[in-house]
Parts: C-alpha cells; sequence; structure tokens
C-alpha cells in the first residue's frame, strides 16, 4: 500500500468521479471508466469518489437496500485498486457543506440554461414535463457542487454529460467574475467507453438486470454468458453492426485478454457460440479472479469498509469546510452575523 | 417583557414570516405585516422571524451593506414589540440545516409545477427566460424549507403569495405520504394589506424610493410627507379611484389614529393638501414616537442586537437540527454510513 502522506495528496490533481448506489457494478462499468479511474490514480492522482446517494432520489422512489449497495460500491472499489490513502471515498449525503454550494450556483445559471440539459430535454419531450423533477432539473447545479467543492481539475465524462460539465464550467467562471477567484475551472476527460451488450442483447446496464457484475462468482459468471444472446453461425467473426451478440462477446474477451477481438475471432473459427462462450467465461473469470478474491477478503470485515468510508467521508468535509469557507469569504455580506 | 419558558413556548403555535434584508422596512410593511405579527405574539404564538439574506441573490447581483440591513430590520423588529424571549429571530444563511431539506423537497415537485409560481411566470412572459436564475425557479422549495424546517402552523401570506404556500402544503402531504409523517400541513393565513402609496404616488416599495422608513426621523417623515403628491383641489374627500394621493394619505392617517378615514377629511373640509399633510405628519410620527425611541436606544448597544440575532440563530439551528433528524429517519436508507 502506497503511503503517499495526506499533505502531499492534497497538491495532487483531483480526480472527481462517482456512481449512484443503486446496484452492483458490472463488466460494462469496468472497461467504461473504473479501469482509467485506477490508472488516473497510478499516474498519481487523487481520486474524489462520490456515492450520490441522495441522486437516488432524482428517479427512484424508493431507496431499496441503499446501505447494502453503498457497501458494495465501496468493496467494488477497494478490490479492484482503489488506494484509500491516496484517493477518497465518501457518500454525498455525509457531506452536508456540498449542499450549502447550491444557493449561490442555482443563482448563477438561468432556467433556459438547465432546461438545456440533454437527460431533462429527454424527459420532457419524451414524457410528460411532470415527470420531471425539480431535483432532476437542478441535476447540473448539484453536478457543479460535487465537482467544485473538492476543485476537481479533471472529470471523467462521456460524450453525453458533456454538456452538464459545461454548466458547471460556467458557474466555476461566473462565480470567480462575480465574487472573486476561488474555484479552478475543470477540464472533461472524455473517454470512449466500448460497447458492451448485456446477455440480452441491448447494452449492458444495471437497470436491465441484463449484466454481468463484477462481483459475480466465476459459476455465476459461466452461467450468464452461457445464456447470452449469440446466432447460429458456426464461423466466428468479428462484425459488430450484423453480428452484435458474438461481437460483444469478442469484444469482452479482448478487454480480459488485452487481445484484438478480431484475432480471437480466427483463433476460435468455425467452433461456433459454444467455443466462443467457453474463451469468454474463461478470460472474464482469469481477469477478474484476484479482483473478486480481494472483495470476498475484504466482504469478511465490513467494519473495516465502514471505516474506509468513514475516514473518506471525514476527507471530504474537510475538503468542503475549506471551500465553503472560502466561498462564504468572497461573497462577502452574504454571511449572517451569526 | 414577558418571561415565557423555552419548554412552554416550543408548544406554541409557530408562525413563520420574515423579510429580505434589502432596505429599512417602511409604513407599507407596518400596516401590511408587521402589525400583524405582533398582534400574533400577543395571542401566544410564536414568531419564527426569517431574514432571508441568501434569498438577496435571487434579483440582486450584489449585495450591498447587507449586515447593516440585518440589524436594521432586527432593530425595526424588536422596537416593534418582537419578543426575543417568545419569538425566534434568525438568518436564513445561518442555519444550513434549512438546505439539506431542499433535495428531498426539490424531488417532490415537478418542473410543471415549479413554473407554475406566479412570479417565475411573470417573468419568464415579461422578461426573458434567461433572466430567471435556478434559484428563482426553485423559490417555492426554499420557501417550503424556510417554513416546514420549524413545523409552522401558520404563514401570513397576501393573495399573491398563495399558489407559493400551496406548493409548500403539497411538499409536506407528499413527504408524509412517501415518507411517513413528519411536517403538519400549514394553513395560510390570509391577511389583506392596506395599498399604501408612496410619495411618488405608486405602491410603496424599499426599491423605488417611494418610501416613508419606519426608522426615519421625525424631521424626515415630515419632508417625505410635504413632499407627497396629492393634488390642487382645497376640498379633501376620501375617493381613492380618482383622488390616489389624497386618500392614500387619508388612509394612512386613519390607520395610525385607528379612525375612519373618510371622517378624518370630513375634519379637514376644505382646508387643502397642507392640512391634510401637516394632519398626516403628526399622525405618524405621535404614532411611532415610541417604536422610534426604543429604536434609537437599541441602536446604542448593536452588541446586545447581534447577541439577539445570534441566540435566535441557535434556537433556529436546535430546531432546524431536531427536525432534520426525523427528516432523515423518515427516509431510512437515505442517510449515509457516515
Amino acid at each position: 500500500m502506497n503511503t503517499t502522506t495526506p499533505t502531499a495528496a492534497a497538491t495532487r490533481t483531483r480526480v472527481l468521479t462517482g456512481d449512484r448506489p443503486t446496484g452492483r457494478l458490472h463488466l460494462g462499468h469496468y472497461f467504461g471508466t473504473l479501469q482509467n479511474r485506477v490508472r488516473l490514480q497510478q499516474q498519481g492522482a487523487e481520486l474524489m469518489l462520490v456515492i450520490a446517494d441522495y441522486q437516488v432520489l432524482t428517479d427512484r422512489d424508493v431507496a431499496d437496500r441503499l446501505g447494502e449497495h453503498i457497501e458494495g460500491l465501496v468493496l467494488d472499489y477497494l478490490a479492484l485498486g482503489v488506494d484509500p490513502e491516496r484517493s477518497t471515498i465518501f457518500t454525498h449525503s455525509a457531506v452536508p457543506a456540498l449542499n450549502q454550494l447550491l444557493l449561490p450556483f442555482l443563482s448563477l445559471v438561468s432556467v433556459a440554461e438547465l432546461g438545456r440539459n440533454p437527460t431533462v430535454k429527454d424527459e420532457i419531450t419524451h414524457s410528460r414535463q411532470s415527470a420531471v423533477s425539480g431535483l432532476m432539473f437542478t441535476y447540473p447545479a448539484h453536478q457543479a457542487a460535487d465537482i467544485l467543492f473538492c476543485k476537481a481539475g479533471l472529470v471523467p465524462v462521456g460524450q453525453d454529460q458533456l454538456p452538464h460539465l459545461e454548466i458547471t464550467r460556467t458557474i466555476a467562471r461566473r462565480f470567480n467574475d462575480r465574487y472573486g477567484q476561488v474555484f479552478p475551472v475543470p477540464e472533461a476527460l472524455l473517454s470512449q467507453a466500448p460497447l458492451l451488450l448485456g446477455t440480452d442483447g441491448a447494452k449492458m446496464s444495471k437497470s436491465r438486470g441484463n449484466s454481468i457484475a463484477l462481483s459475480a462468482s466465476a459459476d455465476e459468471t459461466a452461467r450468464l454468458i452461457r445464456g447470452a444472446r449469440t446466432d447460429a453461425e458456426r464461423r466466428i467473426s468479428y462484425d459488430p453492426e450484423s453480428r452484435p451478440g458474438v461481437s460483444s462477446l469478442l469484444l469482452l474477451a479482448g478487454l480480459c485478454l488485452e487481445r484484438d477481438p478480431h484475432e480471437l475471432a480466427e483463433q476460435i473459427g468455425d467452433a461456433g457460440s459454444a467455443a466462443l462462450k467457453r474463451l469468454v467465461t474463461t478470460a472474464v473469470n482469469d481477469c477478474f479472479a484476484p479482483a473478486r478474491a480481494r472483495r470476498a477478503e475484504l466482504a469478511q470485515d465490513l467494519g473495516h469498509v465502514r471505516r474506509i468510508l468513514h475516514q473518506g467521508n471525514a476527507r471530504a468535509n474537510a475538503i468542503a469546510d475549506e471551500t465553503l469557507a472560502q466561498v462564504r469569504a468572497a461573497m462577502g455580506g452574504l454571511v449572517a452575523a451569526a
């Protein structure tokens, strides 16, 4: 375990990223973002991993099994190599100062700008306006608080999230212009996630129940891959357009083995889907065996997991309080005489 | 000074009301709401007087002289009879728990409901949508937090604020339905403010500079009333439609003297505007002399004023923390493991 001192840590580039605790992380998450995060940490960045528990309110009426999901996320992070000595794992609701940034931030964006949020636009177009809650509508301001409270310099985003980050950048610039320099304007780290399909042929997703969890057992993984949708053609080829199921499996094996999916297709030749699935199963299980073993070991001591989260929350609060003090000083009169 | 114990105070009906610290309170405020508030306190209610300092952000770019305005409000309240032993004066920004209620509350209202806010609708219709900030748009949720954090049973409102209060009532009901009974549904105390015109003939308003401040000196009051717009007709009559200036002065004198403005008009007869203005000046100065004297005395010891605000903030925080604990317990899983 690396023993970078907290003092040194405070001067490293901060990368804000995180997840909603709505279920188990899966292989799509890993190859889409988790793998990159751990690489950024290895390159010296401090990861700020927000577990966005409050955001569960935005589109779930009931937050079932939230505590369990949060612990699951922390276990996944730790098992994959997030080092709590170098990086900070925290839950949104444990950092009350975050919400103190909402009022000034909301005052710096217009309704028109919030409405340009593509997720909200989609909802308003495709569904009813009454389906968009005030919380969802103001999501870009909440995200700005998550990013700016810790003065993150880098935010890994997919193409679809770029407009959200642009609002954060706008808020940072406007705050600095109006009240004086407090926030760095964060840069987007545009990541291109490989398109992994779930076992039903649709995009792998927590909510569709078509995903292979990082924490799945080797047997569970084998069973899920056996049930994945492919096609009847015996000759295996990599052709995402016309053979999405087969190609996604080849891509998955390629990612695990760090090999070209075309090459893997050649290697399997006309041994058919069953052979492909055996190869993918072995690749996934070998690739994740060390992380899964670590995860199982860590899961033996949930007290330790909770202590790590507790420490992360304490650190996030210390950072948030420092930023909030700067915000209040910059805003001058807006601090009460209390 | 009444010495109701804090324990007894906690069980009295709470009335949430307050002001934005944007300038000196004036006679329109007094006869519109302040007088009623003090009456409610005398009838046994606990006033929760929020000084909405953060709301200055909603439509002022710069919060000039905010500390001075806040102290001025506290002085006005105390001078008019608000008893800090029975009631609570606090600044919004000193009660951080208030903003913790925003996330659940925003999740309970739709964008369509927020957009029905008449103030926002007005802005969007008459001005540009880009002029409406996210803070202004979400104002009903902030107001709901102000009202519900202290479980206010009564909220004095004008006709135009009824839709705002309706959103607060909706949020309280939806929260209770979804998470369990926490909030009483507050009742509107509809007040009919007399229409006092300013010295320029438009509605008396802090921002128009046409008002007579509660804290004005007797001389300043005389000068302002001398400059008030009336008309050239010597015979004084009460006819708000065709003689707005003269009638507003009669109404003001009537309010101060607790007399019918028609009667006052009769009494002045054809002595003209100058006589009317002398009568109004004497009425206002006599009516407010005791409060102005108390205010001047209190202003000698701003340390005492700040201590009262400090105590009010402490009490508001204690109330807010208790409510927030109930909210968190009701929402179950949404509290982090920190």
